[in-house]
């Protein structure tokens, strides 16, 4: 394989399963190479048929060691299965890198599973943009289903598990995450609960705390939101939230829920990427020094910058 | 005072440093209300005096009693002071309601110090813009020392920290954070490094584990990052902490620094606004039916999100 391979080779090989291919088609996705567009066309024509599964929640409640253990479990049920472990971007939480170690460790040597890091953020309407695309060529190339797993401690890492078709939240028993969970609008976001660790005291506990919390909530649809005891460890519950899943693929495809989701996904999709597109036209359209004079204008007061945008803009349209 | 108070009354209390007209208008640029322009033109040209502080750190780091102290730090030297609370916006950390109950104790009835939570994103470019704005607000209202608290924990609020003259990281002595700091890029945002709470085990090794990390990196300025211990809830070492703000601000000034980092923080400001405005005014050109339809060709894969943007862009502009 050389290093100079075609676009054209590439696809053939990633479509066909080889696993080189897969990943250098990932990598240029990721690094936003010229020739992506190609492979994204391509594999964006031939996607949809794969599960999409968000895994989300706070650092430390054992999401990589879960992702693993789904994983394992759907390989014996013969799927294939890709796991994007998203790099939450903050300098704060640490676990990926030895979560994927881990990982590697149980899965590697198995050719039905794919994993890929994804950290970083490319000019294309960010980290969101990215991982949809990279699911996207997972799906092409024939994973059946992709675990998509982000730390939800932002809102950018909230969005990226917004681009999967059914997301479980996890968590743990001692955290007093689960009531804050239900203020935060992560309500909105689950369509499964996990309490991981949950040979721990306290798991009933925050089990009864998000159903009841459920419960008062008015009925937005007929899935009626499962809340699942794990201990990813050791394995135990790992098969039954794999059927929840598949019952809520079910679900979503009976009601038509899979559909009108899907069509927000791509909306948003979109709308991220015309809105990179007329920045990249402003600045390009843009006569060369205009941009400085106008940082300089705001640096010396003469114009604010709701005018100075205004003016550069053509004026009219937004407000603000 | 009546509810329909015109915007120039209003920004003439707050630049004469009434509180409610002040309040109101923290909202309405909050809530991107029609007469927020006009305050945030007359605002903006009178900002610039107030240093801002960027106080961001993980959950649980104690960064809310650390603003406290620091308010009531700055209270003693003349000095007034607004208290901005950026909202994690994340389901997982719930602790900024409970930071401010605790702060209006020890606060409260204090006429020179202003504490405003912010939890709102509008559609102008997020919280930072917001972020930016409100200390605008605060700054013509005569504020000479704004405090920027954020939960760093991930991109979004990083930004909000960086919307700061000065930015102070905070870290506790047990974490194993300070070495994960070093890698993920906080170098590049701190200016001050507090290892609060260290009155615990381990701070002294904290400081050490900082300090190398520092001195192994090539010098980029000639600011020397201090490593401050405190005990926030003692008060211990937060004097020294103001200290080596005020030392920071000397230092920026002298050397061209602050005058620099400011240019880049308004060119920001700008870039936001104007892709907020491009957005709008894109949406607002596009026939009634244009949007819905490239979703649903994007959903039957008659098109890619690639071709579907550089269409409805006018093709050419960004790659991707």
């Amino acid at each position: 394989m050389t290093h100079e391979m075609h676009h054209a080779e590439l696809i053939d090989g990633l479509l066909a399963g080889a696993r080189v291919p897969l990943a250098r088609a990932i990598s240029w996705v990721e690094n936003e190479h010229p020739d992506a567009a190609a492979i994204l066309d391509t594999c964006f024509a031939r996607s949809g048929r794969a599960l999409r599964i968000g895994i989300t929640g706070p650092p430390g409640a054992g999401k990589s060691t879960l992702v693993t253990k789904l994983a394992l479990e759907y390989r014996r049920r013969g799927e294939t299965v890709a796991i994007v472990a998203v790099d939450p971007t903050s300098p704060f939480s640490g676990g990926a890198l030895l979560g994927d170690r881990v990982r590697m460790l149980e899965l590697s040597g198995d050719p039905g599973v794919f994993i890929r890091s994804m950290a970083t953020r490319g000019s294309l309407g960010g980290l969101a943009v990215h991982t949809a695309q990279v699911c996207d060529v997972f799906d092409a190339a024939g994973y059946s289903r992709i675990l998509i797993e982000t730390v939800g401690v932002g809102q950018s890492e909230l969005e990226v598990a917004q681009t999967a078709d059914t997301t479980a939240v996890v968590l743990v028993p001692e955290s007093g995450d689960a009531v804050q969970a239900m203020k935060a609008g992560l309500m909105e976001i689950a369509d499964v609960f996990v309490i991981n660790k949950s040979d721990r005291e306290g798991a009933e506990r925050a089990v009864h705390a998000i159903r009841s919390a459920l419960e008062l909530r008015a009925k937005l649809s007929e899935w009626r939101i499962p809340v699942e005891q794990t201990v990813a460890s050791t394995g135990r519950g790992v098969s039954t939230l794999a059927d929840r899943f598949e019952e809520h693929l079910v679900f979503l495809g009976e009601t038509g829920t899979l559909e009108r989701r899907r069509r927000l996904r791509l909306a948003q999709r979109l709308e991220d990427l015309v809105r990179a597109r007329l920045w990249a036209r402003f600045r390009e359209e843009l006569a060369p020094d205009a941009w400085d004079e106008a940082v300089a204008s705001l640096a010396a007061r003469r114009e604010t910058p709701h005018q100075a945008s205004g003016r550069l803009t053509g004026g009219g349209g937004a407000k603000g």
